[in-house]
């Protein structure tokens, strides 16, 4: 029911394809975050016409509103928001622990207070499977905890070793079998302690892996190493998720180093701010300068914004606060981070990920590399695999 | 370039092909407002596919923000907005005069304070003919006064008089053969006044008319009876449009007596606050019943909110503040009021536009028709005209 087939491989970057019972997603790719059972302002139609092939949803939100019976009650998430396509739900667990004070873990579980009422309310493993098999998603997430950064290492400790308990009640819990469970690699950006959780995870042998823990603060000369790291010890055979990321350039990198999946609130919350994602980099249309210009945000890309309105246009409807600007950015930057992964699996397929990564890094980065980037390709290229067929 | 060809009549009611450079215009229709160069949340390829068929956009706006040079340098409204179809641009009056105190009323036109920084800005006949040229719409509108109501009689009829003459300088000023001139009937609800606008107005012999100064406060007892009277002494080979009208019962009556445009906002306000339209009144999203109905707005609607979601998953966007639900809901009323005159054009082909106008009345008010609407229906059959094809 769940088969992941990786075709080609270009260094550490590969391109596969993860089929789930509500359609095959090519990977890498992106999936756009549908916080509340929709990704803003975009219609399901839209998304599979700029590519989206999975949505991202948020137990926690869906938990507290509408609530889990009432998704269930359409048939699941495809149901109740009409994309009709496959699902990954998060567990609950991040954004439980981004409530900071508002909340208290124990063996148990969380109890938070509901950010909506204020009422007292309990996320435990049990119920996080409870939740997200009403949601019905096809990818659902183990529950975890992911702890802020920085933190201490024996907070950190103490806290993977809690995770792997709450992943093994995960699997005892669940009782859909149409679902694929993956369980949640933690260590922060200790090679020793992500050692420790990848030792104590694998076993578990879950249909897909996430390396968690990760773009909650730290810089990208910390985080890249980590899922280098950690990228290279998870299964070859199983699609490997980079959580909460992200801008273009992780991307890029992410896939050097054999991430299948990424998801973030990024492309279309800063759509919503009035920037435009380009090969050249973000384009902030907010400024003064796009507000005479004819041309498209992009002449290259095939969003329904870059067909049909000059930057000029788009600049209006921003300065005259107009639903319909959040809604072209939104489709704008969603669409071209589907293009990006799209040109990064022809990369892959033509055995020349790295010089296609070095290409587009030169163009966004104004021929700077960073450091990290650079060393991301490096380590990327250091596996000597080029272009074999799985 | 500009032909108006009625193909049947009943009772007063009628529908017609109205011919623009930019695509023909079939009568009775509901043109969406797009007041800043967009219709509210939504695209014009949403809007092609609901069925309207011209979009109205305001001088008065697009004249302050992003000024008539920008759009003129698009090509008009139709490059800059990319709605192929014909426009109609109103003249800035009516928005100028609902500043208030912020305006000041000569002979030569008015000065106002821009709502957004407060500069003094002069709107003439001559400015206004400028500015709808630029903005290149399909149908332009004289520059005319709409006093408020309630009014002295002595200014509405000294304001009647100065339209009159601001008409002739528009007439006077403007230079593209490319664009209709309408004039704009004024008189409030007193007959007399209304007869003389009429006989002052008509000689203009403008390829089409419309009936002003309602909407304005008036009750539907005062406004129906001066649409009546007007209506019938304007020409009957050209257009006639209702401005600023309205709500379904409005077109449904307007047509009754004769109308052939009408533009509000309302579809698409009352939309983004959270109502629905329907054939039996409007319904409240924000209420708790539609939060667990498992059924469409609307089963008999083929918009894309009926086709793919239920009330309880749009009344679960609204209360989570998704910008989905807005647009949703626009759609959705639009093609109500696009389905609405469908339904009219087709009751009038059959010959039997009064009966459909009680039967559709007398679900949507609940088996009580209001006396103006009774009233509107008798005056419409008295004409003993029906389905005669021009």
């Amino acid at each position: 029911m769940f088969e992941f087939a990786v075709q080609a491989q270009s260094g550490r970057a590969r391109t596969a394809s993860f089929t789930t019972p509500h359609g095959t997603v090519q990977t890498p790719m992106f999936m756009p975050v549908g916080t509340q059972g929709t990704v803003k302002g975009l219609s399901p139609q839209e998304l599979s016409e700029i590519g989206s092939q999975i949505v991202l949803a948020n137990t926690y939100h869906l938990m507290l509103r509408p609530g889990p019976e009432l998704v269930a009650a359409h048939g699941g998430l495809p149901g109740f928001t009409a994309y009709p396509g496959p699902f990954l739900t998060d567990s609950g667990g991040f954004q439980v622990m981004s409530l900071g004070h508002m909340r208290r873990i124990t063996e148990q579980g969380v109890t938070f207070k509901s950010h909506l009422d204020g009422s007292s309310v309990q996320l435990t493993p049990e119920r996080s499977m409870e939740v997200q098999e009403a949601l019905g998603a096809d990818i659902i997430m183990a529950f975890d905890e992911c702890p802020p950064f920085p933190a201490e290492r024996d907070y950190i400790q103490a806290s993977l070793e809690r995770t792997v308990r709450w992943l093994d009640r995960c699997q005892a819990a669940r009782t859909r079998e149409d679902q694929a469970l993956f369980a949640i690699v933690q260590g922060g950006i200790h090679p020793d302690l992500r050692q420790q959780s990848i030792d104590a995870t694998l076993p578990y042998a879950t249909p897909g892996f996430a390396i968690g823990g990760l773009a909650v603060g730290e810089s990208k000369e910390q985080m890249f190493p980590a899922v280098a790291f950690t990228a290279e010890r998870l299964p070859a055979n199983k699609p490997r998720y980079l959580m909460g990321v992200g801008h273009p350039e992780d991307l890029v990198a992410g896939i050097a180093l054999g991430v299948d999946l990424f998801d973030c609130v990024y492309p279309t919350r800063t759509g919503r701010f009035g920037y435009a994602l380009t090969d050249d980099g973000r384009l902030n249309m907010n400024s003064s300068a796009p507000r005479s210009q004819l041309e498209p945000i992009d002449a290259t890309c095939d969003c329904y914004a870059c067909r049909h309105y000059t930057r000029a246009y788009l600049a209006h409807l921003l300065r005259a606060e107009e639903m319909l600007a959040p809604r072209m950015l939104s489709l704008h930057n969603l669409r071209y981070l589907h293009r990006l992964v799209e040109r990064a699996r022809e990369a892959v397929v033509q055995g020349r990920y790295g010089d296609w990564a070095r290409e587009w890094g030169e163009r966004y980065f104004k021929k700077a590399l960073p450091l990290w980037f650079e060393e991301v390709l490096t380590v990327s290229a250091a596996l000597g695999i080029t272009s074999t067929t799985a």
